[in-house]
């Protein structure tokens, strides 16, 4: 174990697609989606921790969420979860947690793990991280290249280059590109071409080389940040905090420090397929819990809480209230039976289900978002 | 109106394709199914009283059921209420209520009419049991035909034959025939000849006709129906009752009446077409609630409980809880959400909610039925 390596996770992002079991107040990360036991936040800790070791766990997250996140990881150092005021996306959130880090240990190398994925097959996750730790000390930044299921128009892509020969990360590759969400015509030819991979936003890097990316690319967030990470921990912590934290631009880390990085041929990408998902909706949820292919179909109970009476039925039932469900004829069913909330969808509308929630914020129904 | 005319109201039947809104302890007769405003049975008071007279409607139901229909329908003499032990079928039902009419007044003419099926159009209703009423004074049995709508399998029908050319009663046909509930073919057949009708289950007869082909058909249970008819009211009512009315055979009185009288040729039939459904399954209710054809599809809400959020869906939810039901992207949906229990499923799925009760009762779910 490489004991500069640290991990932050960010956990921010309210789930809209997987209303109304994630909401505003409580969103999907501290959610027991996939009905494993843990929460997903719970899961990326258990992934992560036994990499970089516990104490070098990082959480940033809103500041209504800092209560939940510290009861669910038991193991983490309060002063590790970094509240924010207000959600400011990934640049800010990622870059203040490897200031605060690079303070600590100027050799530190950071990875970022998003608090709301899935992943199925964790042994060979770490394998591809340590790989990643081992080429982030060339100094470039490093992504992870999820091998594509299928064409998928909900994610990025990362455009692989030469093999790069690195002792101790074999697989490793330049990555020549990164490409926003496609069009279908577009991820086909990405995913025949062999070279595409997904994005799967998970960065490893030197800490001082992905502050000096960002100085050099947004040297007004540097700046913020700078001065916050200064004041962290001190008396003028909570005043700097609220004079500077507000004004900070909305920014994805991709855009301020992946992107250009790669345009400067500063980027390797270490291939995966460790069964990655981002649990992005119900769909999502239903393929991770289903059946394997050739065992009868069913309805799949999540939740625990309720009887299940069905007839010629698939799908899933995620179930808060005590009582039974009965599902007659209908497949691929999404059913959500939380105390205010009924939801009753199809896998293959799951994207939809944020037209529902948008709809419950017309109709002034707060209190459900 | 005819003073002798008595309408009785079989009220009976649990309903198990309306579950979880009809059960056992609350069929589907005493619930507002299609969101009137009127349960089932009040719908049915609503039509009948005001043609029979208000002294004149007589209605046979469970024991259980008692105190519930006496609460419902608060204009009705508690004296004719005529609760049944336990459930013997129509045969059984009709002809007690028959033989106490008959005892009250001997030139009556009865009207069966049950609980729980729809009529639309009220006016036409009326004008056709008018006709009927008039019919029975012949001392045939008089039913009511209904144009099919479709060639439907769930159905009984009728054959009928030439027109009889009644003073009063000028659609008045002989019936020819009663024919079971037949298989999609001979349906068809059946809609394309133009001659049959589909059989609502309606007679109208004088009690003295009605009873003389019971006594013919069934010596036994009119036997026993005349002893406890007899004991009506009086002393040894409960002992005659106890006595006699377990050992009474279950038998409908379309076999024990309706169809040996057409077999003699003494069934005469009128024709009607006022919107009749037997308000058989949720799909029933989803065609009696749907828009008219041509205004936008949507999900109705049935019991006004809930918030309906709706994103490209059809069908019909019956709310007795308190929160907001969201549907995304289904169409034909059907669901009842109440305290303990949650149907899911799908109009064309509708004959397959007794699928659901039958595995509630495998697995011991008494509470539920």
């Amino acid at each position: 174990m490489n004991t500069h390596f640290h991990a932050i996770i960010p956990a921010g992002g309210s789930g809209t697609r997987l209303w109304p079991l994630s909401r505003k107040a409580s969103p999907k990360f501290l959610h027991d989606v996939l009905g494993t036991g843990r929460s997903l936040i719970q899961s990326t800790w258990d992934r992560v921790a036994p990499i970089v070791g516990d104490e070098n766990v990082w959480v940033v997250t809103g500041q209504s969420h800092l209560e939940q996140v510290a009861e669910q990881l038991p193991e983490i150092s309060p002063t590790k979860i970094l509240a924010e005021p207000s959600p400011k996306d990934s640049a800010a959130a990622i870059g203040l947690a490897t200031m605060l880090i690079a303070q600590e240990d100027p050799e530190a190398i950071v990875g970022s793990f998003s608090a709301d994925h899935s992943i199925t097959n964790v042994d060979e996750f770490r394998l591809v991280i340590d790989q990643a730790c081992v080429a982030a000390e060339t100094g470039d930044i490093v992504t992870v290249g999820i091998m594509p299921r299928n064409p998928a128009t909900a994610y990025g892509y990362i455009e692989t280059g030469e093999l790069l020969g690195l002792d101790g990360a074999p697989t490793a590759r330049r990555a020549r590109a990164f490409a926003e969400k496609p069009a279908a015509s577009t991820a086909r030819k990405y995913v025949n071409s062999g070279r595409y991979r997904w994005n799967a936003g998970m960065f490893i890097a030197k800490a001082s080389a992905l502050l000096d990316v960002l100085a050099t690319e947004d040297p007004t967030l540097f700046a913020g940040l700078s001065r916050i990470a200064r004041a962290w921990g001190t008396e003028s912590h909570e005043d700097t905090l609220a004079e500077v934290w507000p004004g900070l631009e909305k920014r994805a880390i991709d855009y301020v420090v992946a992107e250009p990085a790669a345009a400067a041929g500063r980027v390797i990408v270490i291939p995966g397929d460790f069964g990655w998902d981002d649990v992005g909706d119900f769909d999502s949820v239903a393929r991770l819990r289903q059946p394997v292919p050739g065992e009868p179909r069913g309805v799949i109970s999540i939740g625990g809480n309720c009887d299940l009476l069905e007839v010629d039925s698939s799908g899933v039932v995620f179930s808060e209230q005590p009582r039974t469900v009965a599902i007659v004829g209908l497949d691929d069913l999404v059913v959500v039976d939380t105390e205010d909330v009924l939801l009753i969808t199809s896998r293959s509308h799951a994207q939809d289900v944020k037209k529902a929630v948008s709809l419950a914020g017309e109709r002034g129904l707060d209190d459900l978002l």
